[in-house]
């Protein structure tokens, strides 16, 4: 059996309340039942809606907090008066080692200031980052810096290629993930500079990393690379318009079908097909955006989220804590260091 | 009738040859017989081509250049020594007036160099961008820069808004068109400090133009505002990225329906609808990639296209030249000028 771990839950952080999160709860705890949780919220409503679930409730602990964060909050409101919100006191209870890991559905903001206070980054970590995974023609990508910085400067960009490699390795299961780094093109004198600089870096670092150089905006969903590395502005820009083309495309499936008879027949004929499609590119299925390059596993289950896509959150949490990637990631960046150093001498 | 119009063409720009560039011209001259044009290329070759084609042939002046750019080129060389190729002396008509719009499905960042060299910007108009047109939920829009710079400051964010604005104006038949300015979040304090500057030049510079305020990726697709405006660094990526996307769901709904034998009956059914998807997503059919802020009209066809694609392309650069959109940039830039002066003192 799997060794025992425990997981701190911003119950009350997502739009749809702590409804969803037990319901998510339910699910997680029978698939991983060595694990225990921690939930973090109003004592009153989480013991009633626990009442009824004896199983689950055994392991469980709640953790009485007043407040919650809204997805309104400015995140530097919730650092100097959030104290008393679920979100404080869920990412404390990894700061204090009563958990390995964090999960809400809380402001994004927020999450990250929170987590960067109480937590701090990885020892010469300058700045975390979001990844996200993405399908592709080959199976899945991790993308990074998708929104937690709105630039990156050139050794910031290696960084982040540190925390997706460590990350694909540990949770993608790839023995020796390639990296890219997202440009305007391929060849090595396309770009601005700090990309241009971050290429150099990562070609005569010696970082036991497969760089394979210069990617583009189509080459994340070709699944050209396992790591795609780009500054949080540029990122979190693709990773939006990625999801508004796949919505796009689906509601022009729609309508095209819609539009004749032959069609309304055909989609009738084909609706398993089309509704394993719908699943393919439904966001609930991949939920987690993870923030790398903390001292402490934090998982961002997306706000609007419902059970599905909750226990989807869940489930990256336990997978992350399990694997230790902060130790890959710390000595791939005393590496960088070494390189850095030999370079300005 | 329409007024008379010269088109320049680069018959030799293209992946696949000047063969493709017949057959659109073919399509396009009987869709606008008050057009002529001047064929720029190997004049054996395009005479041979021309020479089954009468009624074609007199609306025709071959001029012939010895050389052509290769998609390896680099801008830098073929400045230096691409005056005989069949790119330069294509834009060497619009600069000699000898033809009110050039097209070319040349190498993009040569062409945009020999293009600059020889018309220079508008006044006052420090950057040219590449502006593209987006299929989307409410209809089209127009995103730029996507590709003619690697990065952009607040003004020239400005005047890629203004440039634009323009071509929306002219080319959608927009009275008013609506611009944002995309950026990692809706609210006044997202982002880096050049667009959250530029939204304030925007917003105060009493410019004649429909400022709606930040965008997300994700509103490109929905078609929130007409005029995207972001750097060429990001729109660039934004705009593979939308373009591998597409691609990705595409191949996931061939697959998803391929797997059953339901799918494949439902698919044979419905393929008149699912056609029509395709020549929807069809980047053939949008395929004029447009040069904007240049001192004269210059449209960029994909190299890799087909005649259609080609056609595509031309009958852009006629509308182009038709609507004068230089003009409405001019006034406009004058105005920001006004008002950054006022600004500053």
């Amino acid at each position: 059996m799997a060794r025992e771990l425990i997981v701190s839950i911003d119950a009350m952080g997502g739009d749809a309340g702590p409804g969803i999160v037990i319901t998510a709860l339910l699910r997680v705890s029978q698939r991983h039942p060595e694990v225990r949780f921690i939930l973090v919220g109003d004592e009153t409503v989480l013991n009633e809606l626990l009442s009824t679930h004896a199983k689950l409730r055994e392991r469980v602990t709640v953790r009485h907090a007043s407040e919650r964060v809204s997805m309104e909050d400015k995140p530097g409101n919730v650092m100097r008066r959030g104290q008393n919100t679920s979100m404080w006191k869920t990412i404390e209870c990894v700061k204090n080692k009563e958990a390995e890991v964090a999960v809400s559905a809380g402001n994004t903001g927020a999450l990250m200031a929170v987590s960067m206070f109480q937590l701090r980054t990885i020892e010469n970590i300058s700045r975390p980052a979001i990844a996200s995974i993405w399908p592709t023609l080959r199976g899945q990508s991790v993308v990074l810096d998708v929104g937690a910085n709105v630039g990156a400067t050139a050794e910031q960009l290696v960084e982040f290629a540190i925390m997706g490699e460590a990350f694909a390795h540990a949770i993608l299961g790839l023995e020796k993930p390639t990296v890219g780094l997202l440009n305007v093109g391929t060849e090595e004198l396309k770009g601005n500079d700090g990309v241009r600089e971050a290429a150099n870096i990562l070609r005569n670092s010696n970082l036991p990393l497969a760089f394979h150089g210069f990617v583009e905006g189509n080459d994340i969903a070709e699944g050209t690379v396992d790591v795609v590395v780009t500054d949080g502005f540029t990122g979190n820009i693709a990773l939006k318009t990625a999801e508004g083309t796949a919505k796009l495309v689906g509601q022009f499936l729609k309508r095209s079908l819609n539009r004749s008879l032959m069609g309304r027949i055909g989609a009738v004929i084909a609706s398993g097909a089309l509704m394993a499609l719908r699943r393919r590119l439904d966001p609930r299925a991949a939920n987690g955006g993870i923030f790398l390059g903390l001292g402490g596993v934090v998982v961002k289950s997306h706000g609007g989220t419902d059970a599905m896509g909750f226990a989807a959150a869940l489930d990256m949490a336990i997978t992350m804590a399990r694997a230790d990637i902060n130790s890959r990631i710390s000595a791939d960046r005393a590496q960088l260091n070494l390189t850095m150093q030999a370079a300005a001498s």
